[in-house]
């Protein structure tokens, strides 16, 4: 298993699912120089109390940090920057076009869309610092990425075939723009040599994914960690999934 | 050249542009059966002129439309339905990673991804009964159609390769997303036999697509109402070009 070497690691919607399990597996592989950065909306709520738990463990591994805390995070990264960045936040909303309400429509594609725009923007400048404290040539998850976790809900060649079982219009919608974020961040990224790419994390037993779901979350975040780890500048603008396979756009 | 056959035809966003143009050729070789609505924010104001005009020379055949009045087409339509609805309104917006505005984000958003889904909505009932009215098998758009113009700057593929000359991140994240809601409304219209496609028209030379661009409206519409009125079930769910290539996702 190729282990995710990166030293400072920033993980959106960290409280819960995936998050929670990425943020999990990453502190216990953890290595003394890494540092996980556990962004959520309520560190301090009752959906955050797992998280919490979870940094009684690992106090010197792990900082929770409220969402709208960038500046905090900025402050304890150091010279080196941030290595990884998980934009891993999403919200799913059901519905056709027939019954999708406006109000999922528009809050999908600000939590699912703008939100990981505002995260990318706000970080650039310490993903910038990684890649150019890195010394090295090329582009890997250890020395700067944006990891997007995307979905096969938003790929047009393999939505409509679930679509039936999963009628989630606003959350397809929505997911589609976020991977056309991540194609063009990937453009923007090239001359920093900052990867980014969107990894699709199967269909998981989730809040999110529900309890019919097929994957356990820490089957789903070891095949994710190790397609992480493994990545260099072939996959970046790239899908995949949870299990190294490309996923068509 | 195919010529677009459909009895009652709404466009979008029908005062300027392709949108104009499209009602100008259509209403040239309009049949007696013919009716255009086009539909527009604001048929009394300066910018909605040249269409008024337009109506002047071909009374009979079209209808000016103010966006938010549907009601007013249901009633007109009667019991044929409605053959070929364009949505063809959109608004474009520039920007980076870097320089995106949210409010250009949501406001590209709600005019070409959750305009075209109210529009397609409203309208269904209507192309419903043209599918049933018509008695005949398959897909045409002579029969019952929903044609979403779409761009390359909404293809994960393409959009990368022109970023750099066209900056536009919030046009092409909607447009994506749009091209989602085309797939999904495809799969939804399957049963009813109704046909839903992307049409992209090329960069022509209107106010969205500058001075620079390399087609006028004519030849563009021209090549876009060809295809139109070639399209079969096979096309179902597809993203083609004005000039009748398919446009990958």
């Amino acid at each position: 298993m190729a282990v995710v070497k990166a030293c400072k690691i920033l993980i959106t919607g960290a409280n819960r699912g995936l998050g929670l399990e990425i943020v999990k597996q990453l502190s216990e592989n953890s290595c003394p120089k890494q540092h996980i950065f556990a962004t959520c909306r309520d560190p301090d709520g009752p959906k955050s109390e797992a998280l919490r738990e979870l940094v009684k463990k690992h106090p010197s591994a792990i900082t929770i940090i409220r969402l709208e805390s960038a500046n905090k995070v900025g402050s304890l990264l150091g010279n080196n920057g941030l290595n990884l960045l998980v934009n891993n936040a999403a919200i799913v909303a059901n519905g056709t076009i027939q019954t999708s309400s406006v109000e999922d429509m528009k809050n999908t594609f600000n939590t699912n869309v703008i939100g990981p725009l505002l995260i990318i923007r706000e970080y650039l400048p310490y993903l910038q610092m990684a890649a150019k404290a890195s010394g090295i040539p090329g582009m890997s998850s250890n020395k700067a990425a944006v990891i997007n976790i995307s979905t096969v809900a938003g790929s047009m060649t393999r939505m409509p075939s679930i679509y039936n079982q999963f009628p989630t219009l606003p959350y397809g919608v929505s997911k589609a723009g976020f991977n056309m974020l991540t194609v063009l961040a990937a453009e923007e990224f090239k001359a920093d040599e900052i990867l980014c790419m969107a990894l699709h994390p199967g269909w998981v037993k989730t809040e999110l994914g529900g309890d019919e779901a097929t994957l356990e979350p820490k089957e789903s975040v070891e095949g994710m960690l190790r397609v992480i780890g493994s990545l260099t500048e072939k996959q970046h603008g790239g899908f995949m999934d949870y299990s190294g396979e490309t996923v068509t756009w």
